[in-house]
């Protein structure tokens, strides 16, 4: 079998100077050229397309899913594709892959099979470089405070409460927990530290966040970095740090526009953690590709229990973005392990399994239909394991469950095995449409985080320890308590404990720690263990990829 | 008065597609484009021109500099442009600034005035992302061996003897002497480690000497990361860290093709430090301009006593080049310091200072002739502040001094300002050439060392413990006796004490450490205190750069 990287590698691509022009009719002064088959679109130009009426916005999520995930990605991928090949105007909008899940386990992040976007090693590798401006942007910020700290700390900065970590984009699990500052007077004041993987710098939220140029160094500046000795909150505009910042991430700041093997247009832009952060492209590039195409595909990260109801209540809240529809993607996978098969046997057919593990997607279908108001369609991302008893089951659960359940096969056969999805799709922006958001921004912190628990996850309740009451009681005090949430929470579970699979209900869900992200304009609420610096596994994929004397990479997934 | 950063603004730039063609016959297929005004000359076009003669090879050096510089960069500009003035076919080739400088003090590394290479803001902030791949591949080594030793550690790791360090392209003190793997069992074993600049890192030496992604890898498998407790070396092959950090540096390896103002064809690549590595440009731009051009103009950092010595014996050596000329840059202000001058005081007229000051200038002129056997001018960079008669003394000295000594203005006037320094450049390319490294490869380590201090920095000679002469010994033993040496000391004296001006003789040169960079191909040899992890100053050139709402960052220097 072909893998990933030799499909892409042996894809028709298209310069993309070329494309751009005859496909979104974007001139080439628009586009400042990467390389042959990558550009950024000028924020100039992007400014011009304001007027301009929004093509249908289609959200991909997921149930929940399994450790191996379930192809939010390459669905996204395979409907952009789908869409085009029925002959609707359409483009994808995507995240940026990491490098540590690249060198780690997970391997890239540009989708799979014949559902990819090309050139594959760039994207997966430094693309544009966008993720090394924001680690310099974060790293300078970090540097400044233990800057002002050595020469006087005229702020008063408690060195036991910066809360501004250095960044890597890289799994380094020894710079989780480090002391910094160590050998003497000359480098500075010993202090504990940590790093985390640039996915969850507040500059990555900031970023993916903003509409522009001034938006980004106002939030940057807004940025609480830690507290002064009397308690009072440290911003990145008391270092004067937002400019210096701003400038490093001017570049970056334009959308990269790519290709699918197909040749149709796509949108990889920002990546943000979907734990402690919101998980979704760039705002800029989701806005932008709205005026460009008349159907726009895009993803959220995680099941639909995070990265929807995030992508909804924070992402489309401050953007003022509105779903047309929704793709929920499912596989026989992932729905088998939720009916109760371990991990390692979820590969052979299991209908009783399969029947049990239906109630996860219920759940989700019912959030996205339900809590939300939108239009929603089942995609069962087809796996070449799956059985034809399989499939038929699925297929005949769609009454019950009162969606359009389609089998898609864009892994195996791109955009044209997709192309039932994409007709279903269609058909639902047509509906009308009763989008609304879980929660209102006056609502207090402790409510909103309360109504995501007991509707979206059907929790009995939350729970937090005195000091995180006070902590929601501070914020509120300070003027926070307008701001959405983020629930950082295991994805694999409805509850916060990775191990109840299904649909749990009843559960209590206890807050661990909240953390202001002052900047990109929510709280986050964590409950449970939450890993912002991954680690490599026993034998890291770093060790299998291999470049040859003529430049040919191998070894990347 | 107009800044730096005014006057590249205002330039007219021609799109480097059309320039690259028109002035070097450099094919469009040949080049990635990154924006409009940058480019990667791709390496499969490199290999095509080997069969071409080579032109003329120009180095610019200096005498011992001020702690401003005296504007190697900004001469290797002027020249550049200067020689395209008189009619000649000319490149220049540059290092890539390191952002340290850029947010610390020192400000960019660019050129001024009207010598500069443009686009001045991208090639100072990310320019196309090489120090980031670098720092990336550094990092994924550091990753590797950490996760080595948590997963079980069978190649024996003694933690406390790991050499290899991570890196990060900002002053960031706090970061000199760090504890990592804290945390307990799952974040690894808690052990010191440091963090350099990037342009500190081996992978950056490595990447400037090598000729092709195949030298590249072998010579990243080569690097000794640190010792098993039985005394071994460990290696990054050992690691099976190559293959993936030679992947990351694909892009990286391809030379970035700019312009001057005066449209002229430059290419600025790589950086490494002049004081642990050998502060030089990367072989292939070298390599590269010199099939291209008829005269390429090169700089080395540092003054001649460092960098013009690791450029003709570390560079020429590893890649076969031999330089036709050296023009030796001299400032009426610091042969004024160097006459004893202080800092503060070198703006005003002082002939006396100047003349005591020469004999700075003297042995740096001795060094390039007479140990080199290379033909060498003495370019007088102009400042404003220069008086007439201190320039007339200097022109006077020509004849004691046994060269051509040139006013080059070209920070006031670009290359019409150096079109007499052009000229007598040209003269000396037709001279007689007698070049000649100045030591042989199967010299010991140690007389090597004791050659470079005796012979360029006049020493007496040099002395160290038993526990560094123990471990030239180790390195003998070991098989890199044959290696080149690169001596870290400062660069404001011929000794390796800062504090003694003009030209020091009889002097003892102590070397303090001995480093072996086994992938780079040299022995480092430290004497005195080199800091590869500079700090930022109470108030850095960050807090000055700022964006606008349109995308014009101010405050760059």
């Amino acid at each position: 079998m072909r893998s990933d990287l030799d499909i892409a590698q042996a894809a028709h691509k298209r310069p993309i100077l070329d494309l751009a022009p005859e496909q979104a009719g974007i001139p080439n002064e628009a586009l400042e050229p990467y390389g042959r088959f990558k550009a950024k679109l000028s924020l100039e130009y992007i400014r011009t397309l304001d007027s301009r009426p929004d093509g249908k916005l289609i959200l991909v999520t997921a149930i929940s899913p399994t450790p191996a995930g379930e192809g939010k990605t390459t669905t996204t991928v395979g409907l952009g594709d789908a869409l085009n090949y029925i002959g609707k105007r359409a483009m994808i909008c995507l995240r940026e892959p990491s490098l540590g899940p690249v060198f780690g386990m997970k391997g890239g992040a540009a989708g799979g099979g014949m559902a990819q976007v090309v050139p594959m090693e760039d994207i997966n590798l430094h693309f544009t470089g966008d993720f090394n401006a924001i680690a310099l942007a974060n790293n300078l910020l970090a540097a400044l405070i233990d800057n002002h700290i050595h020469h006087g700390n005229k702020l008063g900065f408690d060195v036991r409460r910066i809360s501004w970590r250095r960044v890597v984009d890289l799994n380094d699990r020894a710079l989780r927990q480090i002391v910094v500052g160590l050998g003497g007077t000359a480098n500075g004041f010993p202090r504990e530290d940590r790093f985390d993987i640039v996915v969850a710098s507040e500059v990555m939220a900031i970023f993916c966040l903003v509409k522009n140029l001034k938006e980004l160094k106002e939030r940057l500046a807004d940025i609480v970095v830690g507290y002064s000795l009397a308690g009072k909150p440290i911003r990145a505009r008391d270092l004067q740090a937002q400019g210096a910042m701003a400038a490093l991430l001017k570049e970056a700041l334009a959308p990269n526009l790519v290709q699918t093997l197909e040749n149709n247009l796509a949108l990889v832009h920002g990546g943000p953690f979907a734990n402690i952060a919101h998980g979704c492209n760039t705002v800029l590039a989701t806005s932008t590709a709205l005026k460009l195409a008349d159907y726009v595909v895009t993803e959220a990260g995680f099941g639909a229990d995070l990265g929807a109801e995030k992508f909804l209540d924070i992402k489309c809240r401050k953007a003022g973005l509105k779903p047309s529809a929704v793709v929920l993607v499912a596989t026989v996978r992932a729905l088998k392990y939720h009916g109760g098969v371990e991990v390692k046997d979820v590969g052979s057919e299991n209908l009783e399994a399969l029947r049990l593990g239906l109630v996860n997607l219920e759940r989700h279908i019912h959030n996205i239909t339900k809590n939300f108001g939108l239009p929603c369609v089942v995609a069962i991302n087809h796996r070449t394991e799956d059985t034809a008893a399989e499939i038929a089951l699925l297929q005949a659960t769609a009454a019950s469950l009162g969606v359009e359940v389609v089998l898609a096969e864009h892994w195996a056969k791109g955009g044209a095995g997709a192309a039932e999805l994409a007709r279903a799709v269609v058909k639902l922006c047509e509906r009308p449409n009763h989008f609304k958001f879980l929660y209102e921004d006056q609502a207090t912190l402790w409510d909103k985080v309360q109504t995501i628990a007991t509707k979206i996850y059907a929790a009995a309740g939350i729970s937090a320890d005195a000091k995180v009451r006070a902590q929601f009681a501070q914020l509120e005090a300070e003027g926070y308590g307008h701001l959405p949430v983020c629930i950082a929470k295991t994805q694999y579970s409805f509850s916060s404990d990775a191990k109840l699979r299904g649909a749990p209900s009843d559960h209590l869900l206890n807050i661990r720690e909240v953390r202001l992200a002052a900047g990109a304009g929510f709280v986050v609420v964590v409950c449970g263990d939450i890993m912002t610096m991954p680690g490599l596994p026993v034998v890291p994929a770093a060790n299998g990829i291999d470049i040859n004397d003529a430049g040919e990479i191998t070894g990347l997934s």
